[in-house]
């Protein structure tokens, strides 16, 4: 049994999970404007108490598993960017915590690599030594897997920034300070600006919602809504052409789709299978494309994983 | 001492080579119109004529490295697929070939894959076990090394297809048949088309040009141009824009660029650690990028390579 934990933007999954199943889960608040330490000592007394419900105790599991977002460095075992939580995240010693509350082992890494490791162990990317995963949700997370092997790079951001590779040079202002990244032309967090400075928006159904995600897109694009037809086609394109050049960069035998999209998944993978066919160096079905099988547990599973896979 | 042959696309480079020295070297036409079958035995008399002039003979060398553009099986070494060139080129046996006409074994790879190869093992990236190579000519190749392995992916194309990544989503049609990739945005083939279409063009000193190459762009730049200036710096913008992908997506420790820009390295390449530092998600300085060392004899020093560091 490992203790898994998965630190959100603004919530932190925790939960014992055995070999891939989760016996036991729960979430928290983040807290990511408070201290770090303080969060995981919380943390902590909530898994205990998993344990006792489990009929075990927390000194008796094998380590605890961490994922966060941003850089971790997964040798020491140390985060090494956060974009802004946790103000003494960076640098803390999580194996000296670990090893002072419970005596245990840690292991952590970022939580797109959790998320490829949970489908490559348990899920979608088993049996597959060139695996890709690819989660679009208010951002876009990827990892990759080369030759058995999950790609790390020099400086702990290998195969994990897809979300800021260039697909629009004359395009918008990212958030990364880049101009034209895969997220800053079609995410989860600018497609409220996508549809309100679409042309059509003025007549759109969209303009009645306060909160646009995209489960909201779809079912208006759905009913007919011209706007919401044109930002979907629009972010289909961009990210079945986005997976054309990852597949042209790391040539995986699949690619794995995850996020939220993956609630009702044929129509999407449909549309990135069609234009990867098209616009594909080789042959147009080299490439498998299918969807996550642990879209919502991918980050508890994952982070247990690390005992398993690194 | 390995018989190197570099299969160009109009030329053919072939040589003696010693532990990264060429020893002898000549090059004839590519032919690549006719057979590669009568190609080689062609090139390979031409190999014994050079082993005569260096007192040795062809059947005492430990091998023969052959690189070609194209994807190829470098495993079976087998050419999967050439654009065109030689029409029995797909699916020829290399190593019966030389077994039969020499006893000698055979290694082949992809020409991009050759020229890091080389710059790995006898260049600009001794001692780097993240490496990227990029060559900027009249298409753009790539190679990648990561964690001290050769990228190839599933199906023999990881890492060389990075000239095809997108970059401009509503851009120009590539000859790959897909839109706003790298090299259809800026490249050597796309280089007069760039310019031609160019607001300034008739105005320009380039119009007196039979044929525009980078080096008559950079020199027309130089002399104040507004035309070659103004395509100068959109391609620089798009390069390096495109090495921040790369960066991204591989998380290397060194870039090495190669082609006929090297010739004078020092303007590009301060362009590009420029653009680098400006987007990088990380440390701006985190990424060496230097200029090959061995620009006019990677393929025969990566061909022989092919022996010592597959």
């Amino acid at each position: 049994m490992i203790a898994a934990i998965d630190l959100g933007g603004t919530r932190t999954k925790f939960g014992l999970v055995d070999h891939g199943k989760v016996m036991a889960s729960l979430t928290c608040p983040a807290n990511a404007q408070g201290s770090l330490e303080g969060h995981l000592d919380e943390v902590l007394e909530h898994l205990r108490a998993l344990c006792v419900e489990q009929r075990t105790t927390l000194e008796s599991c094998e380590g605890i598993g961490v994922l966060c977002t941003g850089l971790v460095d997964n040798r020491a075992m140390k985060v090494l960017s956060t974009n802004g939580k946790y103000d003494d995240a960076v640098g803390f010693d999580f194996c000296k915590w670990a090893r002072a509350r419970t005596g245990l082992s840690l292991r952590m890494d970022n939580d797109a690599r959790g998320a490829l490791l949970c489908e490559w162990c348990y899920g979608a990317g088993q049996g597959v030594d060139d695996l890709m995963m690819v989660t679009f949700g208010t951002g876009i997370g990827t990892a990759v897997v080369l030759d058995g092997k999950l790609v790390t790079g020099s400086h702990f951001s290998g195969g994990i920034l897809g979300g800021h590779i260039l697909v629009h040079s004359e395009g918008r202002q990212c958030t990364c300070g880049a101009v034209g990244c895969l997220e800053s032309e079609a995410s989860g967090w600018v497609l409220p600006e996508l549809i309100r400075s679409h042309a059509l928006y003025s007549e759109s159904s969209l303009r009645e919602l306060d909160a646009i995600g995209f489960e909201e897109l779809l079912t208006h694009a759905a009913t007919g809504d011209a706007c919401a037809s044109a930002v979907q086609e629009h972010c289909y394109r961009i990210w079945g052409e986005a997976l054309v050049s990852f597949i042209h960069l790391y040539d995986p035998q699949r690619i794995v789709i995850g996020g939220g999209l993956m609630n009702s998944p044929e129509p999407v993978l449909a549309s990135f299978r069609e234009t990867v066919a098209k616009f594909i160096w080789g042959d147009p079905g080299q490439v498998e494309i299918v969807a996550a099988q642990h879209p919502n547990r991918a980050g508890l599973i994952g982070a247990a994983a690390l005992f398993y896979a690194h």
